[in-house]
C-alpha cells in the first residue's frame, strides 16, 4: 500500500498538497469563539470533483477523518480540522460556471463566495437573495450550514434557494441532484437532505441556485421602542401587513451602541429617545418602483408608530447601508468586546418576549453578560455571552439552549453544530431522532470519515 | 402470539379496523390511470400518532406491507394498497389543531383536506398557498408527494411551505422535526427528507405549516401564441420583469378546446386567433392594491404583445376562476376523453421547445397521440398520453422521460413515482444513487414494511 501522503498528492499534485510547516495558521480554525487552533496532518486543494472523490475514497481506505473547508468563516467550529486528518480546501474550485438568464439560476462551484457572485450577478440585474452577514463565505459553506442572514424573511435560507448539486461520496462516488428546476418529486431529496450536513455526509462539487430580479429600490426604517416585548409584539403585524419587508431585525440597546460607536455611525437619534429605548426594530423593504416603495415606507411608518414605536426614521441610503453593515458585523464587535461565545437560537418569533425573559434570568443567575441582536422575523436570536469561566459558560449555554427548545425552537437557525455544541445537541435532541440521523450517517459515510466529531461525537 | 388481525383491531378498536367486504372500493385505488385496484387485506382508521406508531410496529414485527392514504387523489398508484397489506387510512385525523397569527403557522392533522384548510384560513385572512389542482387532497397526501400546483412559481411547492412535522417511524417511535421557524442548522433535515418520500420512509400525524397574508386582489390575462416555442419563450422574461406572477400556465390548443369544451366555457376569443394559436398563456397577478393589481396588468399586457402573443384578454373574474378551474380538472376532462395516462416531466423551463420537438417525435413514432398542459414557469409539463396497447404505452412514457432527462430534468415534478413508474425511476436513475437511497430507506424501515413497491421493487 502506497502511504497516504503519496496518495492524496498523486490525486491534487504535490504543490496543493500541504503538510506540516506549509499548512497556514488559517487553515487551524473557523471564527468560532474559545477554541484552541488544530492543524490538520494534510492540506489538499482539489481542482475538481472527480479529485474530491478520489481523496473522499482514500481517506476513506485509510480510515482519515476529513474535513472540507470553503472560507473559513463559520461560527460553530465546523470546518476546523482534525489533528491527524485531512482538510479539504474548495480555494480553487471557485468558478462561477454559468449565469443562466432563461431559467434563473447560477451554477457554481463551491468556492466561490457569496461577494463574487453577488458582483456577477449585479451585472446581469439580478441577485442571490441569501445575505447571511458575511460576504467572505463560499457557497460550499453556506451549503454546509444552511446559512441565514437577513434576508430570509423574504426569501428564505440557502435550503430555499438552492435547486441542484454535485457531490462527492466518501464512498467514491460522485453524484448529482436536482437541477434546474425548482421542484421534484422523483425520489428523495438529497439536495434537501446535503444542505445543513455539515459536511457530515457529501461533499458539494457545484451548485445550481436559483436567482431572482434584482429589484431596484430600497429603503430602511429604523424604530426605537421601549423594550423587546413590544419589538417582539410589532413583528408579526409588520409581516402580516403583507408589506413582504426584506429585514426585519432587532438590535438591543447595549448592541446598538456599541455596533454605532464601532462603525463610528451618527443615527441622529435624540438623547431622550435614546435613553429610553432598549430596542430597536429595522425594517428594509424593496421595490421595483420608486413610488410604490415611497408609499410602502409611509404605510410601514404609521403601522410602525401604531404599534408603540417611539419614533420612526427613514434612513438616509448611505446611512442605511453603514448600520446594515455594522450589524452584519456585530459578530466582530462582540468579540473585540471579548465576547467568549455567540449562539444562534432559534424559535418561534412570538415566542420572543418569554426566550429573553429567560435569557435575563440565567445571565443573572450565572453572572453572565448577555447581549444580542437577531433575525425577528425568523425568530433567530443571536446572543453574545460573555463570561471567561468555560464551565459556567457551558451551563449558560445549555440553559439558553433548553429555554429555546422549551418554547418550541432548536439549538442554531443558522450557525450550526459543529463541533461546538454538540454535547447539548446530543443531551438535549430526543433519542429516536439522533439513532436516526447516526443511520442515515451510516447509509452516506459508512467508514465514518466525513467530520468526526461535528454534529455526532 | 396473537394474531395480526386482533392486533391491529386493539389498537384502532373493533370498527375502525376493516377487513373483507367491509372495505370499500375507494380503498382499493387512488387516482392513477390504467391501473387494476386492489383491495388490502386491512384498512385501519387511526385517530392519533400513538395508534399510528402501534400498527406500524405490529406491521413490522410481522412482515405486513403498509400504505398511507390520504384522499387517494394521488395519480402514481402510490397510494395504493398491496393485496396482503394494510391501508393506514388518515380520514380521521383531520383536525385543524391550530391556527397561529403571530407566527403564521396552521399547525393541522394528515387527513386534513387542502379545501377546509383554506376555507378556515380565509376567515383569518391568511392562505396556504399550495394550490394542486385538487382540493379535496389531504395535507399527509400533500407532504407524501411533494404536491406542487400553479402557485409554485410564486410561493414554492409543498416542501417550501412545510416548517415541521410529527411523524410515526416503522420502528414504532414518533418523532417532531423542524417546528414553527422558517429555519434551523441543528442536524439533518428530517422533514424534507419525509416529504415527497411517497409513504416509503414515515407517516406523517402531524404538519406545521407556513401560512402567508391572503393578498385581496387577483387579475387574471390569457395570452394566445402561435406555438409552444413562443409561448416558451416568453416566459422567462415575465419571470424576470419581477411583476411576480402567481400563476404561469401554458395551454396547449387542443387541451384549451377540450377543457373549455367540458367546462362550457366562452372566453370570447375571435375564430382567427383561435385557428391560429396553437398554445396559449395563462398569467395571474396579484397584489395588496387594486391600483397596483390594475397597473401590473396593464404592464403585463405590453410585455406579452412585445413577446409575440396574438393578442391579451384580461379575463373577469368570474371566467377567470371558470378558466383556472377548467385548468385544474384538465385531468379529468383527459381521462374522460380516453387518456391512458398522464405524466408530469420536470424539465428547465428554458427547454420547453426541445422538449415538446421530442414529444412530438416520440409521439408520431409509436402513433400515439400527447397532449397536455403545464405549469410553464416550473417547467413542469403535464401530459395526458393516449395510447391503449400496454406496451407501446410503457415505450412512449420511457421515451418522454428520457428526453426530459436528458433535457437535464427529472421523471416527475409533483405527481411522484409511485408504483407506476418504479421501472423507469430505477432504470433511468444513476445506481449510486438510487443505491443510496436504498440505504437511507433501511435507515427508517429496517424491516422494509412501508410502501413496498414504490420507488424501490
Ligand atoms: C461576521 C460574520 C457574520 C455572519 N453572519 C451570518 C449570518 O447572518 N447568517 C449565517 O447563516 N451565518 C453567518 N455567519 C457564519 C458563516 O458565514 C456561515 O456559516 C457560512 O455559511 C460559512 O461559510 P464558509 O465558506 O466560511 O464555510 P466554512 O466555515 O469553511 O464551513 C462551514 C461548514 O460547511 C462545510 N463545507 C464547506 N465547504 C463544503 C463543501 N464544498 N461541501 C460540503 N460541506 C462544506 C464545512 O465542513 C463546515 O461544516 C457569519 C460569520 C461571520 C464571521
Ligand atoms: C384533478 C386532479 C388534479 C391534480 N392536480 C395536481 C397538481 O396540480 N399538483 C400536484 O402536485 N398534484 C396534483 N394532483 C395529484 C394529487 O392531488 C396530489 O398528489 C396530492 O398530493 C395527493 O393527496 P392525497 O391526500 O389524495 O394523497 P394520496 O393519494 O392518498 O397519497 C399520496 C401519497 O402520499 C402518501 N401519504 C398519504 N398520507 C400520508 C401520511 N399521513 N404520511 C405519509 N405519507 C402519506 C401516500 O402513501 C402516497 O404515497 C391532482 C390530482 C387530481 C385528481
Amino acid at each position: 500500500m502506497t502511504d497516504i501522503k503519496t496518495t492524496l498528492s498523486d490525486v491534487v499534485g504535490a504543490e496543493h498538497l500541504l503538510t506540516g510547516d506549509a499548512i497556514g495558521e488559517d487553515y487551524a480554525h473557523d471564527e468560532a469563539l474559545s477554541r484552541e487552533p488544530v492543524k490538520p496532518a494534510y492540506v489538499a486543494r482539489p481542482e475538481n470533483a472527480e479529485q474530491v472523490a478520489l481523496l473522499l475514497k482514500a481517506a476513506a481506505e485509510q480510515g482519515i477523518p476529513v474535513t472540507a473547508r470553503g472560507s473559513g468563516s463559520g461560527l460553530s467550529g465546523a470546518s476546523a480540522p482534525r489533528e491527524n486528518g485531512l482538510l479539504i480546501s474548495f480555494e480553487r474550485m471557485n468558478a462561477i460556471l454559468e449565469i443562466d438568464t432563461e431559467n434563473h439560476v447560477a451554477v457554481v462551484q463551491p468556492g466561490v463566495t457569496l461577494q463574487e457572485l453577488d458582483d456577477k450577478l449585479a451585472e446581469a440585474g439580478l441577485v442571490y437573495p441569501v445575505y447571511p452577514g458575511e460576504l467572505s463565505a463560499s457557497i460550499g459553506g453556506n451549503v454546509g450550514t444552511n446559512a441565514g442572514g437577513m434576508r430570509a424573511i423574504k426569501y428564505g435560507v440557502t435550503r430555499h434557494n438552492v435547486l441542484g448539486l454535485e457531490a462527492a461520496l466518501p464512498t467514491g462516488e460522485v453524484i448529482r441532484t436536482g437541477g434546474k428546476f425548482v421542484k421534484a418529486s422523483t425520489g428523495y431529496d438529497l439536495t434537501q437532505l446535503i444542505i445543513g450536513s455539515e459536511g457530515t455526509l457529501a461533499l458539494v462539487t457545484e451548485a445550481v441556485l436559483k436567482v431572482q430580479p434584482r429589484l431596484q429600490h430600497q429603503g430602511t426604517v429604523l424604530a426605537p421602542f421601549v423594550d423587546l416585548d413590544e419589538v417582539a409584539r410589532a413583528v408579526p403585524k409588520v409581516v402580516g401587513s403583507g408589506l413582504g419587508p426584506l429585514i426585519l431585525e432587532y438590535i438591543d440597546g447595549l448592541t446598538m451602541g456599541a455596533i454605532t460607536y464601532s462603525a463610528q455611525l451618527q443615527l441622529g437619534i435624540p438623547d431622550e429617545v435614546r435613553e429610553t429605548s432598549q430596542a430597536y426594530l429595522v425594517v428594509m423593504l424593496e421595490n421595483r418602483s420608486a413610488d410604490r416603495l415611497d408609499e410602502d415606507i409611509e404605510e410601514l411608518g404609521e403601522l410602525l408608530s401604531g404599534l408603540g414605536a417611539k419614533d420612526v426614521y427613514v434612513l438616509p441610503g448611505p446611512s442605511a447601508r453603514k448600520l446594515i453593515d455594522a450589524r452584519e458585523k456585530a459578530f466582530f464587535t462582540a468579540k473585540a468586546a471579548g465576547a467568549d461565545d455567540i449562539i444562534d437560537t432559534v424559535i418561534p418569533r412570538a415566542a420572543l418576549p418569554q426566550f429573553m425573559a429567560r435569557v435575563r434570568e440565567i445571565a443573572q443567575e450565572n453572572n453572565t453578560f448577555v447581549i444580542g441582536c437577531g433575525h425577528a422575523g425568523d425568530g433567530n436570536v443571536h446572543l453574545a455571552v460573555l463570561q471567561k469561566d468555560a464551565e459556567v459558560r457551558e451551563r449558560v449555554l445549555r440553559g439558553l439552549f433548553e429555554a429555546g427548545i422549551d418554547l418550541g425552537g432548536a439549538i442554531s437557525g443558522e450557525h450550526g453544530i459543529g463541533q461546538k455544541h454538540v454535547k447539548s445537541f446530543l443531551a438535549l435532541t430526543d433519542p429516536a431522532k439522533v439513532d436516526l440521523m447516526r443511520r442515515i450517517k451510516v447509509a452516506f459515510d459508512p467508514a465514518g470519515v466525513l467530520n468526526p466529531g461535528v454534529l455526532f461525537d
